[in-house]
C-alpha cells in the first residue's frame, strides 16, 4: 500500500516535471556567437573551409563536428519498458530519459530518434541514412525477435558502434551482478545451474554472454517453458539458444527447470516466480528478479523462501541491476578510443571490471549504485582495440 | 588583398573553433539528476506515466517531450553553400551552424540530420519515419529541382510545419529588403522591371513571393538565358515560373534582360554581373547580389557603375540580405502557434513585418541586423492560424 502511494506520488511528480520542462534535454550552442565575426568563424564565411576538409577527408567528421560524442537513441516503440508497444511517438519520454543519463554519466551527447516505422527493413535503411551524424547508435526497447536482425544487419552495414542496450547493457550488468555474487558465496562458476526465464532481447542476451564465459549449465525458460533442440517451432534465436544452453535437453516448465537450480534469472513478468520454487533450488539460491516495474518475486518473500541473494530493477530495494551501471561506459569507451564495433570480448571485461569495484561484496551490496564514482571509468576502459585483464 | 587576407584568418579561426570544441552544438539535460528519487521521476518508473499519457492522446507530446521546441535541420548535402555537392558528412558543420542560430536567435532545440541518400524517395520515406520526435522540419541545401518535390511530399504527408529555408528563408528576407528599397527610392511595385538571375531554390521561390505580391514584371533567367514559355525542355519548376513571369516573352541572355530594369536579384554565380550591364538597367538601379561568398559584382563596383541601393550575402558590406533573418523567426511562431503548415500567406506577412523594423530606411540600411532586438518576435508574429496585417 505504502509502495503504491509512493508510485502515484511519482507518477505525479514525473508528469509536472515533464511538462514544466518540455521534456527533459536541450539543444545548445557551444561556441561564441556574439557578433557578426562570431557569425563568420562558426558558420558562413569560415565554415565552409571545414566542410571541405571533411569532404576530403571523412575521418576528420569526429575532429570537427559534433560527431565526436554523440550517440543516437533509436526505438521503434515496440518493446517500451513494461508497456509493450505504444508506438514512435509514446516512448519519446523513455528516450529522452536515456539521453538525459548518457549525459549525466558520461557526459555524451545523446539525442533520441523514433521511428515511425516496425519494419526491419525500414529501420535498417532509415538508421543507415541518418548514421553519419552520430559516433554510435544505441538500439532501444525494440521488441525481439526483430531486434537481433536490426543489430546485425546494422553492425555489418556501418562503421560506426551499434548496441542494443536491452541485450547487451543488461548483459553486462547480470554478469557482474552474478560474479560478485558467486564472490559472496565462494562457488565457481562450473557447477552453477543457472535458470533464465525470458527468451526475448535480454535473456537471449544474458544467455549468450554466460554461456561464452563457461556458465555450462543454463536452462532457458519463455512462457512454453525449456527452451530445447527439439521442441517444434523454435524461433531462429531460440535455436541459437538451444544450441548453447541445456545440455541434458530438459523438456518441462520453469518449476521442474529450478529444480536444484543455484541461481534464478528472471527477465519475464511479475510474480512468476513463487515461494515454493525456490524452495525446490538448491540451498539458499541467488534470485535476480528483473521483471520491471514488479519483479518475478517480491524480494522479501524471496528472501523469505531461502533466497540468499535478491537483486531487482527497483532502485528501493538493494542489489539495482540496472543498465545505466553499463551503457554510458560502453559508449564513452567506443567514442574515445573510436572502435567501430562493441564486441563480446568487451562486454565480457566491462562486466569484470564493473564487478571489480566493489571488492568486498556482500549479500545486499552486488553492485555500485550509478552514482558511484568510478563506473564509468571501469567500463569504458574495457572498451579497447586490444585489452588485457 | 586585404579580403583574401582576412577569408584566410577566417578560415584558420573556424578550424581551430571546430577542433577545440568538437563541432559547436551539445545535448544537455534540463531536469535535475542528483539522486534515486530524480532518476525514478525523470526516468524509469515515473515515466511510464508520461508515455501512457501520450500514448492515449498524441498531441501530448508537445506537452511533455522535447517536440514542443525542437526543429530538424536535414539535408543531403548535395547543394551546400558555394560547395555544391558535397555529400552528407561534409554538410554537417553547415547543419550544426544552423542549429546553433536557432538556438541563438530564436531559443529552438535544432538538431542536424545529414542523410546518406540523394534519392528522393528515399529521403521523404526517411524523413516521415524520423518525424516523430520534431516540432518542424528546416530542410537545407538541398539541390534543385529535387527540393521542391521533396518539400511539396513532406507538406502534405506529414502533420508538422516543413520548410525549405533555402527557398522560402531567402524569399522572404529579399521581399523585405525589396519593400524598403522601393521605400527609399519611392517607387511603387507596380513598374518595377525585375531581374532574378539563377533558377535553382532560392530563385525559383524568390519568383514566385514577388509574383504573388504583384509584382507583374519579372524576367527569370538561367545559364541559358532568359526562362518564357516556348522554351523547349524546361523542367516542371521552370515551367511554372515561366506562367508567372516574362510576360512579354523576352528570349533572349541576361544582358539583354537587364536593359531598363529596375531591379537586379543575383542568386547565382560570381562576377557574372558587369558594370556595363548595370549601366543598361534603368537609372539608378537596385542590386540585389547574393552569391555567397562571392556576389555577382562587387557592391564598390556596381556602385561606381550607377547602383543607388546594393545589397549582398556578406555581413562584410552593407545590407546584407540573410535568411538568418527569417527563420529563427518563422519557426519560433510555427513552434508557438502550432500551425501544421507555413502558408504563403504567412511569409509574406513575414517580409512585411520584418520590413517594418527598418522604419526610415536609407540606401545603405534597409534591413535590420539579426542582432537587432525584435527581428525574432516580428517574424514569429506573422505565423499565426488567422493573421491580419
Amino acid at each position: 500500500m505504502a509502495v503504491q502511494k509512493n508510485m502515484a506520488d511519482i507518477n505525479r511528480q514525473s508528469l509536472l516535471l515533464h511538462k514544466k520542462h518540455g521534456g527533459k534535454l536541450s539543444v545548445v550552442c557551444k561556441v561564441p556567437l556574439r557578433n557578426k565575426h562570431d557569425l563568420a568563424v562558426a558558420y558562413t564565411p569560415g565554415v565552409a573551409r571545414v566542410c571541405e576538409e571533411i569532404a576530403s577527408d571523412k575521418s576528420l567528421a569526429k575532429t570537427y563536428t559534433l560527431k565526436r560524442n554523440t550517440v543516437a537513441v533509436i526505438t521503434d516503440g515496440s518493446a517500451v519498458l513494461g508497456l509493450g508497444n505504444i508506438g514512435a511517438l509514446a516512448a519519446l519520454p523513455v528516450m529522452e530519459g536515456k539521453c538525459a543519463l548518457f549525459k549525466r554519466f558520461a557526459d555524451i551527447d545523446a539525442f533520441p530518434i523514433c521511428l515511425d516505422t516496425q519494419d526491419s527493413e525500414e529501420i535498417v535503411d532509415t538508421i543507415k541514412r541518418i548514421a553519419p551524424v552520430f559516433g554510435g547508435i544505441n538500439l532501444e526497447d525494440i521488441a525481439a525477435p526483430r531486434c537481433f536482425e536490426i543489430e546485425r544487419r546494422l553492425r555489418e552495414e556501418l562503421d560506426i558502434p551499434v548496441l542494443h542496450d536491452d541485450q547487451h547493457g543488461t548483459a553486462v550488468v547480470v554478469l557482474a551482478a552474478l560474479i560478485n555474487s558467486l564472490k559472496v558465496k565462494k562457488l565457481s562458476k562450473k557447477r552453477m545451474k543457472i535458470v533464465i526465464n525470458g527468451a526475448g532481447a535480454a535473456g537471449t542476451a544474458v544467455a549468450t554472454l554466460l554461456a561464452s564465459e563457461g556458465y555450462n549449465t543454463i536452462i532457458v525458460c519463455d512462457s512454453r517453458g525449456a527452451i530445447y533442440k527439439e521442441r517444434k517451432k523454435l524461433e531462429p534465436h531460440k535455436q541459437l539458444l538451444a544450441k548453447i544452453s541445456n545440455p541434458r535437453s530438459y523438456t518441462g516448465d520453469l518449476s521442474g527447470a529450478l529444480r536444484d537450480a543455484d541461481v534464478f534469472i528472471g527477465v519475464s513478468v511479475k510474480n512468476i516466480l513463487s515461494p515454493s520454487m525456490i524452495k525446490g533450488m538448491s540451498d539458499k539460491p541467488i534470485i535476480f528478479a528483473l521483471a520491471n516495474p514488479e519483479p518475478e518475486i517480491h524480494p522479501l518473500l524471496a528472501k523469505k523462501a531461502g533466497a540468499s541473494i535478491v537483486a531487482t530493477g527497483r532502485s528501493d530495494f538493494p542489489n539495482q541491476i540496472n543498465n545505466v551501471l553499463a551503457f554510458p561506459g560502453i559508449f564513452r569507451g567506443a567514442l574515445d578510443t573510436g572502435v567501430h564495433a562493441i564486441t563480446a570480448t568487451m562486454l565480457q571485461k566491462a562486466a569484470y571490471r564493473l564487478a571489480a569495484i566493489i571488492p568486498d561484496p556482500r549479500p545486499t551490496k552486488i553492485l555500485p549504485s550509478p552514482f558511484e564514482k568510478g563506473v564509468v571509468r571501469a567500463v569504458s576502459s574495457a572498451i579497447q582495440k586490444k585489452i588485457s585483464l
